[in-house]
């Protein structure tokens, strides 16, 4: 059986250009006993991924070039020799760009289609969602009427940031890019103001939106977005810092001077709080996550959106698309119809 | 009475020069019912007072040019009209830059002169002591084996800082401009290693005394400092923002390109975690800082060295080194003898 894989063909120097990933096709390999043969249903794409074409230290270790691009994944078992699956359960994996893979089980989850659409394992109930819930309770703290603001707003993360904002009684600012993802914010998700970044007088709509200040900036983009933050972040402000997608492609260091004396001298005057985290390092709090987050969706009081798109031959675009704010929702790949 | 005070005459701009501060002489006003007269017997004199000079927004309002310049005091009552302080009581104070001031009891702490040299209320066992013991305790965090760095270590929050560290059996490391420091750092107050910032090859020397990387950065001075710490920060290394003195003199921000971004990386990719904080933060752990700095002090685990200078009207030109790291230990004006 063929299986189609899309494989870092050379590592981004700046952009992610179409030429940097390549599809390729091989043969699967023959099922062992132990194993578990698993289609790709759904593939996420997610910022992260964009850090794992570089060979730049990290918190995880590169993609090799010639190596299949990592991802998490829902899959339905095609076939198994393994004695805890069976064909036809769909399971999370993280098992990558392509349409087969083989898996000894480690690491794979199984879903139950009855309890929530499975694809929702890769965005709300999945990794996204509980790094907004993570990074925002642990990190941010939110207290009642307190203003949070995140960018990325509509997107798998800030979405949820909002959300959970609100539930726990803050106020909640989102950045997006256009009017149509500002309204969504307002309209369908409950953020009390949304401002969109692409517009000229940006800094002075957000200072307009945030009337007493910042106390929570959930980072997930850096860049200008975070340079407006900063004069309006309150003493003893907090800052996750969850991603920072505006500057993963970029090539080289902006234009001086040197700014960052400006962010140490408000670290310190206003006493902020910048901690860095991913997902991960708070796993212990998974079923804490999954409790709370599980119970908001079933009562409608947290909502989530999906970009879709068919066919893993156009995860490259979709995926060079999210790094450029093109996606509206958790963007998703359907390998393969469930 | 005739009374010395020294003046806000002109805001620095970059480097503070002696003309920014003016000696002038007043009579002491006529001693009305509850107040007291406060003979000043020790000025402290503080990095943080160079914020002071400016305009800027910060977490304490500037002084007024014409203002006397405020600093820590600790003063005999000369006169008393107050039912708490009688004639020759000694106290802690906040009165500035001046030989004579009046008070009516507010803020006033009175001082033991057979528990310790009163001296040290203005340092170990004071402001400069609290800091160093919240900020690394509180943020910092060390851990048993764990290397913690700090610089201006010979000054009065970085000794208290390394000697603080050791006793909580982390490694100690100090930096500090000049061999004799250097010297002191290792040899008197028993850091692990000291690195001399003066060094053409800084950078590379304070990675060669930390072998294991930096879990704790105790930040008391920015600039240069901070850009060769930031490649050795391990994982969850926990940085205290407590002062910038390296940027308080600049008039301007550092030639490009903009750094912002690596150290926005850095925080993400490292989980590394930065707060600001001043003392006052702290106000609640007063009474453990006192228990437990009191009883190291008397049992000759925490060592402490003063710089004293001679004459009120020797202040300006002993801060203006204090900005160049010309003391050497807690600086302290004599500004009378006890």
């Amino acid at each position: 059986m063929m299986n189609r894989q899309i494989v870092l063909a050379s590592r981004p120097e700046g952009e992610v250009r179409p030429e940097n990933l390549r599809l390729i096709e091989s043969k699967v390999p023959e099922l062992a006993e132990g194993q578990v043969l698993l289609r790709t249903l759904w593939l996420s794409l997610d910022p992260y991924m964009r850090g794992r074409m570089s060979a730049a230290k990290s918190y995880a270790k590169p993609v090799e070039v010639g190596e299949v691009m990592v991802g998490g994944t829902v899959c339905r078992v095609a076939a198994s020799r393994h004695p805890g699956y069976a064909e036809g359960d769909i399971v999370l994996g993280y098992t990558g760009w392509q349409d087969y893979c083989l898996s000894d089980g480690k690491g794979l989850r199984k879903l139950d289609p009855r309890q929530a659409p499975v694809s929702t394992a890769l965005g709300v109930l999945g990794m996204p969602g509980m790094t907004a819930y993570t990074g925002l309770l642990n990190i941010g703290q939110p207290k009642p009427g307190e203003t949070v603001v995140v960018a990325a707003a509509t997107g798998a993360v800030g979405s949820a940031v909002g959300q959970i904002a609100k539930l726990k009684e803050a106020r909640a600012v989102g950045i997006a890019g256009g009017a149509d993802k500002c309204r969504y914010l307002v309209e369908e998700l409950g953020f009390d103001a949304a401002v969109d970044h692409r517009a000229a007088d940006f800094a002075q709509r957000l200072a307009a939106a945030c009337p007493r200040g910042i106390d929570v900036y959930f980072e997930n983009v850096g860049g200008a977005v975070w340079n407006a933050v900063l004069p309006l972040l309150n003493d003893f402000a907090r800052i996750p810092v969850c991603g920072l997608i505006a500057q993963y492609n970029e090539a080289s260091l902006p234009a001086g001077p040197d700014r960052t004396p400006l962010l140490m001298r408000a670290i310190l005057t206003k006493r902020l709080t910048l901690r860095g985290f991913i997902v991960w390092d708070f796993a212990s709090q998974a079923a804490d996550f999954e409790r709370d987050v599980g119970s908001w969706l079933r009562q409608g009081k947290l909502k989530y959106r999906e970009d879709v798109v068919d066919g893993l031959e156009r995860a490259p675009e979709a995926f060079i698309g999210l790094l450029k704010g093109r996606n509206f929702g958790k963007l998703l790949v359907r390998v393969a119809a469930q």
